[in-house]
């Protein structure tokens, strides 16, 4: 069994409006089929969706003002990252660890600073998360399956730290089309012991290997295909990959 | 540009002393190619060096029985996991976190129940971490340029549970001859900006990657070949990837 996951070519530069079906499918130059999977970059598919914020327009509030003291950060960002989460987890010097709004810990809410505009030099733009992400994949899924028939599943993913390991890997934060986790618990292994604990996280596992495919900086392949997931598609939510506070020991 | 990763059928159950570089070729019915790489789960690894143990030889100490009576698992088991490692972080019933002599968080000292023996059914048979997975990996990998002249990398993956999100992942434990981070901080983005921070964690990436087209439970397919991994092949350590202690909010 294989599974290949290939960086679309002459994906454009994106802008707010841009219609992301009708560009994966423009760079798509071999026949789809069903249970094929595109992952895609959160920042095109923020793009595409007008997510930018210019901080010439964001007032800091004190609360802001306090935190971006803390961390020697430009305090109308972090007012944009306390807008855009539930609470402050951690923070020290250049690190402010949140829970996102959309439910998940990630460091600086996932605003981005780099590669927003592309048409000019105005740093002073900052890109925020999709505002419902399962729901973008699920538009361009549903858009995808209304010019072709056919069922492919289409994941969101972003770049996140990790506690204990270095590194970023590529993370879903949203989905649509595709289980968020499997799980075997139950299941049999190879000798028939029952396993007792396994509820895999195949969606993450996937946004780390398009993710890898992708590379972050200069290469500008933001969608990846990807064909032979190993596991049927079914539908999946962020939400099934975001464990309860209550059951997290490292809140 | 595209990856390819290939679970190997025919790879045999694995007894101590197998030689897994003769038995990874042998399952390999194709031309290899520099900067391939063979991935290989933890558990044929450590059964190859010997790493079961029966519990019945174990006795467990006074803090290991404590442990025990707080968890409600096997004292014996435990005091295997405190033997495995440097201490434990955190714990709760049926769960204990801890650092691995190897350096790295993980739940249960990464200590298999599951898929052991394969001829018997002693459910008192339990298999420890490689006790060098840098060294295994860099084992196989020299044997495999020995016999084949071709420049291969070598990865061993575990799956790990992790904090905040639900479902394990497949982890790098071990590496040899593949880049454990890629650096690019420094690097231009797309459009001229510096990046600031990006450190990429691509070995855990393609253990991922790898982990799902392993499966879990009965597939019986320990063994992946990538093809493409989207870097040049260079030496990298398990230890590049654990975050030091000093630099980790999460402990």
């Amino acid at each position: 069994m294989s599974m290949i996951l290939s960086a679309l070519e002459n994906i454009p530069l994106i802008r707010q409006g841009d219609n992301l079906a009708d560009i994966v499918l423009n760079a798509t130059n071999f026949s789809l089929l069903d249970n094929d999977i595109f992952v895609l970059a959160q920042k095109i598919v923020s793009k595409s969706e007008g997510r930018m914020v210019n901080l010439a327009n964001v007032k800091p509030s004190e609360k802001a003002i306090e935190l971006a003291n803390q961390t020697e950060k430009d305090a109308r960002l972090v007012e944009l990252m306390l807008q855009e989460s539930n609470e402050v987890v951690r923070f020290r010097k250049n690190v402010i660890v949140v829970e996102h709004k959309l439910g998940f810990i990630c460091a600086n809410a996932g605003i981005d600073h780099s590669n927003v505009l592309g048409d000019g030099d105005n740093k002073d733009v900052v890109l925020l998360l999709p505002e419902n992400p399962d729901n973008s994949a699920k538009q361009i899924r549903d858009e995808i399956k209304k010019r072709t028939n056919k069922n492919v599943g289409v994941m969101i993913i972003d770049s996140h730290g990790r506690a204990w390991r270095n590194g970023t890997v590529g993370i879903c934060i949203g989905l649509s089309g595709i289980p968020a986790v499997i799980d075997e618990r139950g299941w049999k292994d190879l000798f028939g012991y029952t396993l007792q604990a396994t509820i895999i996280g195949v969606a993450d596992e996937l946004a780390a290997a398009a993710s890898l495919v992708m590379g972050q900086a200069a290469e500008g392949t933001p969608v990846v295909h990807v064909r032979g997931f190993p596991y049927p598609l079914s539908e999946g939510s962020l939400r099934e990959l975001i464990r309860p506070k209550d059951m997290d020991m490292f809140r």
